[in-house]
């Protein structure tokens, strides 16, 4: 079914079309940052800065519902898919940040890998929270999410594995501190995942 | 009240039974597991043949909610009781898992009575989650949650003394290896009072 | 708005008035607890007494909840409040009881630093639960709950700080067991934070 919106509804497909394309920004930043060490400084403080963006589409789309009565889909919906997507961005500051405060060294190849599934995630996040303009294409939309559940998975495993060759050692210190780091990675994987959730439910309410 | 069920109703209380007994099945492959790390690899592969069975369990009442309007209860609850069901066993898996995979060595007598208590509390969910289908005997329903919320505690206190002993050391990543495995074994028997929880609401509606 | 409370809900606000300054006497002595490490035994044993109360207050609210129909606000705001400010409690023993389980020795200052956030924020926790009476004052209660965003904030960066300083060493073990306690602290701030969503969201349906 392809709906009709209103000018006010177009400008909350607008604001999560930034707010998802943002968090892509953020991924991609942090891919760069890890496979370049020597530039920390500067693309963590690039990550600092897409952050504060996406805190301002964030607030944007919370006052738009606050004050617009019929919204393209359920006000709770709209809600959560807004902080989630804040949280990925959260998680990705954090995953920069901590690397710096913690000296944690050169990032180790799994870091790279993670970072690199979680930038594959969240350019499918885009695709799939576009979508949700236009329910005639329910069916691609699905296909992005479960795109989305099967990159989780790989990140999964590959979070398994990193912290296996991490616990092996022979620097607990070291361990901890990339435990930590790994953590932040996963969440904002696992937070992808939330949003293809959400997005599948919408899309289940629409057709 | 003894509530009549149509046969698509009784199916659910037939997938809920065998989610509950695969659950206990679990935790009793974890005893054998910890009680017997030189057979670490034989039980490991049963117990990830038992969480493949809980998958099909679960999509097969996820399926079917979708598909049923009328429902013995709320569809909500069989969302939540299903998937609650599927994540203790997941929590199993990623137990006997992390054992393997950081190559953690001979569990602990603190990981055996760990591992006893989530036994312990599995079976007790096997019988709270089989007297749904009759609410007359829902006192006994109740009590059997109560039981669970006990042995909650009991594991609550156990696996505080187990990190406590774990963290006097002397080796630090052993302790930030088994730390990570308690927590598996911890949330497991966690989620096995958010099944008596959902039960106790379940019961309370109905009653 | 002055809402006229019957007396069976005037009696919710008691029980909730006393939850919080319960809280607020729990976060005092913790504080206490860190600046004098040689009472830590005689402080420890205070702080569980006073979680012992809280447990009682949370549970006489708990059952007027099931036996009230008509209540100053939702069911579930008054369920989800209770828990929070019980939650908070439970943190603030378990703190206390880690710093002794693990021998974990001398608290940093970083630790009073964050005991002490802790504490500003329960007492802001009590003037906004306690607000809650009187929706007339409903942009007071607001302003306390920013407070306590505000507070959160601060704890965040100290604890963000506190692991950094931490990770440096040169003992693991000792790491692992601040991180575990500072965890707790943090999560206590964090339900303080929880607690103030909750009375914005209870004031903007009432207001």
């Amino acid at each position: 079914m392809k709906l009709k919106f209103a000018p006010k509804e177009e400008r909350f497909f607008e604001l999560f079309d930034n707010a998802a394309k943002n968090v892509a920004k953020g991924a991609d930043l942090l891919v760069d940052l890890v496979k370049n060490h020597d530039r920390a400084e500067e693309l963590s403080n690039e990550i600092e800065q897409v952050e504060h963006e996406g805190d301002i589409t964030t607030h944007e789309i919370a006052d738009r519902l606050n004050r617009t009565f019929i919204t393209p889909f359920d006000h709770e919906d709209i809600h959560d898919l807004a902080g989630r997507l804040d949280d990925i961005l959260d998680n990705i500051e954090a995953t920069a940040d901590r690397m710096y405060l913690y000296e944690a060294g050169e990032p180790s190849p799994e870091m790279v890998n993670l970072a690199e599934v979680l930038a594959d995630a969240t350019k499918v996040v885009v695709r799939a929270v576009h979508g949700l303009k236009d329910m005639k294409s329910a069916r691609r939309i699905l296909d992005y999410c479960i795109e989305i559940h099967r990159l989780e998975n790989i990140g999964d495993e590959q979070s398994r594995r990193a912290l296996a060759k991490l616990f092996k050692g022979p620097d607990a210190l070291h361990a901890l501190k990339w435990k930590e780091i790994y953590d932040h990675v996963e969440e904002a994987i696992d937070l992808c995942e939330d949003v293809a959730s959400i997005v599948e439910s919408i899309v289940v309410k629409h057709t």
